[in-house]
């Protein structure tokens, strides 16, 4: 059985996710241990107490031990907006998986992040975008990456509308996905990159 | 009726893929002019022949005239690899179509051509990979995109195998759809950005 710890900053719809895939059997072998917020008022704690699942609150610097108390096999970001200290990116290396909302290369790294990731799609005009699960590294969104799944743009979109989309038709697929396949020992990173084992 | 002049350095499958969307009804109002290539042994100017379409040969310094003595009025590169010259660029301006084999603006700019688009996708560990249809601008791959199309990347993809996979299902569809919206006055550009009317 693989323990999860959720690391989130907002409202927790993937973190809705991956509860329902557990619930649903979309995910095997995994169970959700704790979810840590770093505001204290992030819906997603609510979401959390109605599955009855441990809700915590840790600033950064308590971040560690808060997750090493729990014991994790799996870390999960979901729209986690703090940057990870290395000490935990180096104790749970290949063993924290973020979600992305675009096709990694494009519209990652610093500064793109929530809404500026549509943005940046929107503006550039592009006609197809979607959403990356990866393994963190030391940088912003370049570790191994695990699934992506593409995204039509629509004429008339907003940066609001495509987020919505992207959320529905890519994040909430490929997020429970990646924790199934890691759960069920299928993930295995060599050179930087990530073979699905069937 | 859109007369069209395609340029090419290669084995022209492109060119191919347009001239069968012609001749199958799926481009509709518009017709191969004259093809030119850059180089006299392109086996492109054979596909040419075979269906009966003019074939020229032309360096880059007679290029311009060589393309306004057919009065075209959209020129397409279908692996051109000859960097059009500016006054190319400002002549037809929003009348000059590109293919690139992935998804803009990911692998793309400078150096970025041919199989090398493919070694930057599986060296990153990518997943999803695709091909653009866009207006040529002053820029490399920085034009507007008019059609986007994702492609699976595949355990043991070789670049290759995954060049083949983003012809076949990618720009052999997308490069015609995008001649018919032009050829049919469907395509707007406003502020960098294609509207498709419907």
């Amino acid at each position: 059985m693989t323990d999860i710890v959720v690391l989130v900053s907002g409202g927790g719809t993937n973190l809705q996710a991956i509860i329902d895939a557990i619930e649903s059997g979309t995910i095997t072998n995994a169970r959700v241990k704790a979810v840590i917020s770093n505001k204290e008022d992030a819906y997603a704690l609510e979401r959390a107490k109605k599955h009855g699942i441990k809700g915590k609150v840790a600033k950064k610097a308590e971040l560690l031990s808060a997750i090493k108390e729990e014991g994790p096999d799996l870390l999960v970001l979901a729209g986690f907006l703090v940057v990870l200290p290395e000490e935990i990116i180096r104790e749970y290396e290949n063993r924290i998986i973020n979600i992305h909302p675009s096709l990694i290369p494009s519209f990652c790294g610093q500064g793109f992040y929530g809404l500026r990731v549509h943005e940046g799609v929107l503006s550039r005009g592009c006609k197809v975008t979607g959403a990356t699960v990866h393994f963190v590294d030391e940088g912003t969104d370049t570790g191994p990456i695990i699934i992506q799944k593409a995204v039509e743009v629509l004429p008339g979109d907003t940066p609001e509308v495509l987020q919505k989309r992207v959320m529905e038709e890519a994040e909430w697929k490929i997020l429970p996905k990646a924790i199934d396949l890691f759960s069920n020992g299928k993930l295995v990173v060599k050179e930087g990159k990530v073979e699905v084992l069937s």
